[in-house]
């Protein structure tokens, strides 16, 4: 990836949730986790950043992995309604707003309006892997009846 | 700000280009920068990231300082249209479009289709202090017709 985005253009155009010279990738090199319907754009990666942008959109119904991790996450929802949930709380989220994933923080985001749902990402290019939960973690979320709803 | 932002609320929401819990900035602490109707919101500044993530508007008719640092940008046009100059190129921007700003290239940005401009920026946390062109840096960049046309 580091090439490419190294001599990316200075303009690339946006269209119909595309930019030019950025690739539609999978949501995940890694298919172990559950995740529905979603793919990833990274829009800036430059190492001088520091930090890396990227897109991801869910199609109506879609959903992001439940996970937690060290490194948090600085979200702006881009296109469509949806639901988050950050911790054990679930939010009804729409264009622009700002969703902060604090450390260690359980969250998922679902395209739950039957509509995409996809957002801007912003995280540290320097970041550990994603922990999915345990059984144990997952009865113990549960216990809040709107993420019990939120997960189904 | 690092207070305010470390206390920041996992949702903010958005309405009307404000942000709940983000104070709508002068453009530049520095007043001895040429500018013109233009105002600043740091949506992210948590240090964990490495990165920030400002929003900046100009009204119809306004536009950013005229200048260049070693750091890079990485901006997504997010409300309106108008025109951006990257080192000697001058472009029309629309929303969602992407615009990579080199080290050291001469940039700005003009709300010139007489409507609001709005983008996000992101920077690295730790960054250098712009430079403003001196007469002969700017006579060059005006050998450039357009770039000429667009700095009147």
């Amino acid at each position: 990836m580091s090439m490419d985005v190294e001599q990316q253009s200075t303009f690339r155009g946006f269209r119909d949730y595309r930019w030019d010279e950025v690739t539609n990738l999978p949501y995940k090199e890694d298919g172990a986790a559950p995740f529905k319907a979603i793919s990833r754009q990274v829009l800036f990666a430059e190492p001088a950043l520091g930090c890396e942008l990227r897109y991801f959109e869910m199609a109506a119904g879609g959903y992001s992995t439940l996970e937690r991790h060290e490194h948090m996450h600085a979200v702006m929802i881009l296109r469509g309604h949806g639901q988050c949930l950050v911790g054990d709380e679930v939010r009804a989220v729409k264009p622009f707003d700002l969703v902060t994933i604090p450390s260690w923080a359980w969250h998922q985001f679902r395209a739950t309006d039957g509509e995409p749902l996809g957002f801007l990402c912003m995280v540290n290019a320097l970041r550990d892997r994603p922990q999915l939960p345990t059984e144990q973690e997952l009865a113990a979320l549960k216990t809040h009846p709107s993420v019990a709803a939120f997960l189904r």
